[in-house]
Parts: C-alpha cells; sequence; structure tokens
C-alpha cells in the first residue's frame, strides 16, 4: 500500500506514475537515434520524489540509457532535481514548477554537472517537463563534448499505471 | 531473464544481489539510530553496476534514509560510484577494489560532493565495503555540518535472494 503524500509534495502530485513512451536524439557529435522509455516517479511518504528511468534502442531493443534520482520541492514553485548517470555523471538542476488543474510544467537547469575520471565531457543540461493529464512530453537540451547547449532528446510518453 | 553479465564487470560478480539487515549510526550532531536495509546491487548487462539502498527506522518502520546511484568499474583494481541521495547531495567517490575467491574488497572516497541550495552541508564521505560469501559489511565515514570526517554508518547484510 502507497503511504499518504506528504503535504509538501501535494502539488508535484501529477508527476507520479509509470510512465512508458518513445523518443529520439540527436546531437552533432552522434548519429540521431530512436528509444523506447520507462520513467517512474514514485514516493515514500517522505517530501521528495524518487525518479528512475530507462531507454531501449527502439530497433534493437538493447539497454541505452538510465538515470536515477530525486526530485526535491523547494516551496510551491521551484523545484530541485539530483540526477545521476552510469556514465559517471552527476547533476544538480534547479528551476520552476507550474502547476495547472490538468498537470503542470516544470522547467529545470542544470547549476553543477561534475563527472568522474572516466567519464565524458557533460558541462550543462536543461530540461522541460510538460505533465498533461495522463501525457508527459519532455525536451532535454545538453552542452558537451566542446558543444555549446542545445537541443538533445525529445520524447512523449504516456501513463501506463492507474496512479494519477 | 537477466542478462548475461558484461565482461568489464565480471569481476565485480560478488557484489551483484539483494541485501538486506542492519546497521546503527552516529555523530556528533544527532542522537545514536539503529536501522534496517535493502540494497539493491544489480546490472543490465552493461559495464556498470545499478546501487538503490533504502533504510527503515529500526523502531517504527518509517522510511530513513535512500541513496541511489551507479557503480563504475575502471579497469580490475579501480571502481568509481556515483550516488544521490533524497536530501540534495550528489557524490563522485573513486577507491580500490580487491577481489578475492570469496568476495572482495571495496574502498572509496569522495573526490566531489555537491548539495543543492537547499540541501545540509555534506563535505566528503568515505565508504568502505567488505563482501564475503552471502554476507556484506560497511562502514561509512563523513564529514559535514562542519564536522571533520569521522565514523558515521556501520550495517550487516546477508544476500536475500538466490543470486551469487
Amino acid at each position: 500500500m502507497s503511504p499518504a503524500l506528504h503535504p509538501d509534495i501535494s502539488h508535484l502530485a501529477f508527476m507520479l506514475g509509470t510512465w512508458k513512451g518513445s523518443g529520439s536524439g540527436e546531437y552533432p557529435t552522434i548519429d540521431s537515434f530512436d528509444y523506447n522509455e520507462e520513467l517512474i516517479i514514485g514516493h515514500v511518504g517522505k517530501p521528495f520524489l524518487s525518479y528512475q528511468q530507462k531507454t531501449k534502442d527502439a530497433a534493437t531493443g538493447m539497454p541505452l540509457h538510465a538515470e536515477t534520482g530525486y526530485i526535491r520541492p523547494v516551496g510551491r514553485e521551484a523545484i530541485e532535481f539530483v540526477i545521476v548517470q552510469p556514465s559517471g555523471i552527476i547533476e544538480i538542476d534547479e528551476g520552476s514548477v507550474e502547476g495547472h488543474d490538468e498537470g503542470g510544467r516544470i522547467v529545470v537547469e542544470s547549476t553543477l554537472v561534475a563527472t568522474t575520471a572516466t567519464a565524458k565531457d557533460v558541462s550543462g543540461v536543461r530540461r522541460r517537463l510538460e505533465f498533461e493529464a495522463d501525457e508527459l512530453r519532455y525536451e532535454l537540451d545538453m552542452a558537451a563534448v566542446g558543444q555549446p547547449m542545445q537541443f538533445h532528446l525529445r520524447a512523449t510518453l504516456a501513463r501506463a499505471d492507474g496512479e494519477s
């Protein structure tokens, strides 16, 4: 049984759920690619959300990307993401939440991206997430490997469970 | 069905599994406490391990701490951890692996700890993990809230599934 939602994250309830769908990515240094994604946003009754994302190559089904972390409210209008990637990248994002009747919009930008000694060079990330009822659309910009901040990923996911 | 272990992490197979047990924590700024823990170390066929930890208060059963991230081999003797905590803390640890017939020893220390604007101040972490067959013992030191690096946590976990 799920614990009750902590009052400090009640305004973020629209994010909760298991989200599945597909997206595509591009970057000047790589071939464009298509992927399938599962994103689980959950909670344990405390004032934060957990965030677990996995993607698979749309053509081969092989695991492609993963990232995991937590989402922290700062009052009702600000929000923090802390996210790590298996490629050795850690990221702190800060930004804003605008909730509305059927969902909400979240825009965050990295205040810190750091990497392990062996990771590739990523210097900045911007994430825009638009939740509307049972649909989540997101875009991600990235500055990496010497390239300036620019569009990298776009996906559309649908709520895959009964949570709302 | 689990995918085959990537050759680059085959020497870390002793870490894989669902580990359950109990531990205790202390720090000059807080009351000592006891906790129950579940730690899941997994893989998806790629050259890294996933790491998901949750603890509950031993007395009340309420969620206490959580952290999640990834473990990356660097050759056979070095290792990197990237770990994120819902309290808004992200951590890069680097260190060594010494495998032996029945398990292995991992010692890592943070090369970077960073926090969101609203997180408490943590400036350093050391982790020592000792795997021996179906037992995992770990200790964690922490420098935080103006205190120097010192002992914080100790736990003993047992492998709770059939993986080995």
